[in-house]
C-alpha cells in the first residue's frame, strides 16, 4: 500500500507537495549531473538538514559525507526510550526507566499537514498517525491575582469556551438586533448575522445564552430516564478575569491547526530512516575542530576516537547549531560570525512523566491532548498514544528560554520535583501515581546546546539574510535559517533549497 | 500493559467510568446471585445491547441465550472488507472490492471520549485510535439561490472561519471600544473583553481584522526568504450570505467534540470482542418467529436452519429494532405495541468510495476530517487511517430520514453515480481516480430495517417511558431505548440498565 522509500515514487510525492501548497523548492525533474561533473559535498551535522541534504544530493549525483558529532545521527530529532542515556554538558546524566513502549520526543513531537515533513514521511515509508493536539475534555488552569474568584480552579476547555463564546455573541446579537452597530447591515445580513450568532454562541431564544451542551453535562445522558442535565454557566465577568480564554486561540494558529500528526512510535523513526538512506554518507562520533575555506573548496579538520582527520571537498553545508559554530575555528566572514553570534537560538526544556497509571483517561476521560495553564510548567500534553494501555508518559512541562535555561542548570530531580508540584495543581493524582522521569533540556545537550530561534521582524531584514548567502563555497542549511523556526519543516526545506543551490552550481560550472 | 478482557478487570474499569462521568449504572461490586436462584434469560437480537445484557448477566450469574437472525453478530456495529457480500431485503446484492485493510463502517464509526463504549474498548482489549472529526484543511462547499458571490466555490474551513470570526470580532470590538453596549462594563472588563475579542478574531491594532495566519497562506512560509505570503481575505457581507458558517458548529457539539475515538481496523471490533466473551450463549442465523408470555417466563419460538425450535426462559430482553418487533407475532400490550409503531426509528445510508489514489492527502493536504457541503450528499469524510497510503477509501455520503430512504430504493450503481456527480463537485478528482465502492442502507438491510430513532421531546415525555416498562418478565435493551440513540453507547447503557432491573428482581425473588 506504500509508495515506498525509492526515490522514483518520493520524488512523485514530493513533486504533488509542491503544486499543492507550494511549500519546497522542487527538486523533481533535475536532471543529475553528469558524473564527469561530479562533486562532493562536506555536510557538518547528521541532523533532519544535514541527512535531508546528503539524500537529495545523491538523487541529483553530487557526492557528500555528513560529520556528526554524536554517536547517533538525527540532531533534535529525537525519541528517548527504555535504558537510553540522557547525559548533560553539566555533568547530568539519566537513564530513561521508561517501560517498554513507552517514550518522550525531547524535540519535536507533531507536524502540521501543511509541512514537507509529512512528504517525507511519505517517501521514506514513516507511518504516522494524529497527534492530539486540541481535546476539548482538557482542563484550562489560571491563578494569580486579579484572576478573579476562578483563579486556582481547573475548568474543562468545553466549559470556559462554550460560556464565554455564549455570553459574547449575546452581547454582539443584542447590539444587532437594535440596530447599534457602526456600519449598518442589510436587513437580510443583519438576519443571517443574527443566526451566525445564535450557531456560534449556542444562543436560545431571545439571542440569550442560557447554557448549552456544548460545555458538558453535569449528568451525561445515558440509558433509560436519564436525561442529560447541565451545570451552572460560569459568571461572564469571572471568565473574563480568568483569563483562561488566552489559551482559546492556541490550537487555532496555523502551526498548531487541526490536525496534526506524528510517527507511530516516536518522532526519531523520522532521523532514522534517513539515516538508513545516507548511512554510507554518515561518519559518527566526529567532532568538528576546524572549518575552512580551501580556496576553492573546503577543508575541515575533525576528531575521531581520538585521532585527528581532514577531509576536503568541493562544497560545504553547515548545519550545526549556532551554539557550536560560535565556538569553532573557522574561515567565516566578520558579517557571518557577528551573525552567528546573535541569532536568538535559545533553550527548551520538557520533561517526560512516567505514570503508573493513566488517571487522565481512567478517571478525567481525556484521551490526548493538552491542558492549559499559567503555572511556570505551562501546557501540560497527554500522550497521542497507548490509549487505553495501563502505563503512560505525560508531558510535565514544555518550556522556552530564560526559564528553561534557568531549569537546565538544576538537578534532574528538582525539575522532576517542578514538574510534580506544578502539575498536582491540575492533577491530583500526580504524586501518588508518579512512576519515572526524564528532564531533557537543550541547553545541555552535548553537540548541541540549544533548540530553536525565532527571528524578531527587526532581524528578519536585517541579520537573517546573510544566513542565506554562501560565503564562497559553504552554505547553511537549518531550521534556524529558515521561516520555519523550531520546525524540523525548516530543516528539510532549508536543505532542499541548499542542494538546489549548489546544484544549479555545479551544473553552471 | 492492557488490563485484560477479565471480569475483575472490567469491573474496576468501569467504576472508574462512572465516578468520572456519571453514566452508567453501576455493576461493579454486585454479589453474583446465589447458585440457588440460577435463571435464564432469553435475549432477542446479538448485537451490542443484546450481547452485552449476555456478558453482563454472566457476570452476575446469571445465564442468558442469545438468538441472532444473521449469520454473524453485533447487529448495526458492522464493519466492511474485502470479500464481504451486502444483501439488501429488496434484492440488490453488492460483494466488496475493497483492497485488503481497507474497510467502510456503515454503522457506528467513532464515538465521543465521555461514552461507555470507550470503557467497554478498554475491559475487552480493544485497540482505539483517534477518529479524526475535524480538520481546518478540509472544505466547506455550499451552492445554490440566495447564497451569494460564494455559491459554487470550496473554501477551506480554515479561511471562512478565521476572517467571519475575525470580522465578527471587530464588529464587537468597536461596539465595545465606544461602549455602546446595553449592559455597562468595569473598565477592566472592558479591557479585559478586548483583549478577549482581539485573541478571539487575531484582531490587527485598532480592533480591526485585516486577515489573519489562521486562514493560511497563499504562499506558506519555508526555507530561505519564502516568508508566508496572506491571500485575500472573503468579504463580511459575502461569507454571511454563503451560509458556510453554518457548519462550524457541527464539530463543537458535545456529541462530535474533540476528541472522538474508533477502533483500530474497524468498529466490528468491539462486537466480535463480545461474541468472543458470550459465544456459547449466540444461536446464529434463529429468526425469531413467535414471542410470548409464559406466566411466568418467556416462551420464544424460531427457525433456524429451517427448522422450528422453542425455547424457554425466565426473562426476556428485547433488542431487536422496532422495524422488526413490529412484524413478530407477540404478546406485548396494546400500549407497547402502539409505542412501537411510532418509535421514530429511522433509515440511515453511507457510502465507501474506494479511491485509487488519496488524492486527498496528496493534493489537497487533507489526512482525515471531514468537509461539510449543502450537497445531497451532505458531510465527505476522509479516513482517519491508512495515512500516506495509496488506496483509502472515503465516506461519500452519510445521510439519515426519507433522503436516504429514496436513495435507498435504487441501484448500487446509482447510489455511485449519486455520490460522485455531486462530490466530484469539492474534489474534481473523483471520476478519474475512483475504484469501487459499497453503497450501504440499513432501511433494506436484513433483520435491522432501519438505523436509529432520536425522540422529539414531547414522545420522550409521553412513549419513550413505555420502552422502559417490563412487561411481565420481558424487558427491552436498546440505542433507540435511551436517550443516546444512534450511538452504540445507548445500547451498552440501555443493557446494563435492564440487566440491573433483572438482577434486582433475581435478588428481591
Amino acid at each position: 500500500m506504500r509508495l515506498g522509500g525509492g526515490a522514483l515514487a518520493g520524488l512523485t510525492a514530493l513533486g504533488l507537495m509542491s503544486r499543492a501548497s507550494g511549500q519546497g523548492v522542487p527538486l523533481n525533474g533535475l536532471t543529475p549531473v553528469d558524473s564527469s561533473k561530479r562533486k562532493k559535498v562536506i555536510i557538518l551535522g547528521g541532523g533532519i538538514a544535514g541527512m535531508t541534504a546528503a539524500y537529495e544530493l545523491e538523487k541529483l549525483g553530487i557526492d557528500s559525507v555528513i560529520l556528526e558529532p554524536r554517536a547517533k545521527a538525527g540532531g533534535r530529532c529525537m525519541t528517548i526510550r527504555k535504558g537510553d542515556v540522557v547525559e548533560e554538558t553539566n555533568g547530568f546524566r539519566q537513564v530513561c526507566q521508561f517501560d517498554e513502549g513507552q517514550f518522550l520526543n525531547p524535540g519535536p513531537t507533531r507536524f502540521p499537514q501543511w509541512h514537507v515533513t509529512i512528504d517525507y514521511c511519505r517517501e521514506l515509508g514513516v507511518d504516522i498517525h494524529p497527534f492530539v493536539n486540541f481535546n476539548e475534555n482538557a482542563f484550562l488552569y489560571t491563578e494569580g491575582d486579579g484572576l478573579g474568584p476562578l483563579s486556582g480552579k481547573r475548568m474543562r476547555i468545553r466549559e470556559a469556551k462554550a460560556d464565554l463564546r455564549g455570553q459574547v455573541a449575546e452581547l454582539l446579537a443584542k447590539v444587532v438586533d437594535q440596530d447599534k452597530l457602526d456600519e449598518p447591515l442589510t436587513a437580510e445580513d443583519k438576519e443571517r448575522l443574527l443566526d451566525f450568532l445564535t450557531y456560534e454562541g449556542d444562543l436560545s431564544r431571545g439571542y440569550r445564552y442560557t447554557g448549552s451542551e456544548r460545555r458538558g453535562f453535569k449528568v451525561w445522558p445515558g440509558g433509560g430516564t436519564q436525561e442529560g442535565e447541565l451545570g451552572e454557566t460560569y459568571r461572564f465577568d469571572e471568565l473574563l478575569q480568568s483569563e483562561v480564554w488566552k489559551f482559546f486561540h492556541r490550537a487555532n494558529e496555523y502551526e498548531y491547526q487541526a490536525q496534526m500528526y506524528t510517527p507511530v512510535g516516536g518522532m526519531d523513526n523520522i532521523a532514522q530512516a534517513l539515516a538508513k538512506h545516507v548511512s554510507d554518507k554518515l561518519i559518527l562520533g566526529a567532532r568538528v575542530k576546524e572549518f575552512r575555506h580551501a580556496n576553492p573548496g573546503i577543508r575541515v579538520v575533525y576528531e575521531q576516537d581520538g585521532e585527528e582527520k581532514t577531509l576536503t571537498g568541493d562544497y560545504g553545508i553547515v548545519t550545526i547549531p549556532p551554539t557550536i559554530l560560535r565556538k569553532l575555528p573557522n574561515d567565516f566572514s566578520p558579517m557571518l560570525k557577528n551573525t552567528l553570534n546573535i541569532v536568538p537560538f535559545q533553550n527548551s526544556a520538557k520533561i517526560g512523566l512516567q505514570f503508573k497509571r493513566r488517571f487522565w483517561e481512567e478517571d478525567d476521560r481525556i484521551f490526548g491532548g493538552v491542558s492549559w495553564t499559567n503555572l511556570p510548567t505551562g501546557e501540560l500534553f497527554y500522550p497521542s498514544t497507548g490509549f487505553l494501555g495501563k502505563k503512560g508518559v505525560m508531558v510535565g512541562y514544555y518550556i522556552y528560554g530564560p526559564k528553561s535555561d534557568e531549569l537546565s542548570r538544576t538537578k534532574p530531580e528538582d525539575r522532576i520535583e517542578f514538574a510534580l508540584k506544578n502539575g498536582e495543581k491540575v492533577h491530583p493524582q500526580y504524586r501518588k501515581e508518579f512512576d519515572n522521569a526524564i528532564a531533557f533540556s537543550w541547553a545541555t545537550t552535548p553537540h548541541i546546546e540549544g533548540c530553536l530561534a525565532h527571528f524578531p521582524p527587526a532581524m528578519i531584514k536585517t541579520f537573517y539574510p546573510l544566513l542565506l548567502k554562501p560565503e564562497q563555497e559553504t552554505y547553511i542549511a537549518a531550521s534556524w535559517a529558515s521561516h520555519l523556526g523550531g520546525w524540523q519543516a525548516g530543516a528539510f526545506e532549508s536543505a532542499r533549497l541548499t542542494v538546489k543551490k549548489i546544484y544549479d552550481r555545479v551544473q553552471a560550472a
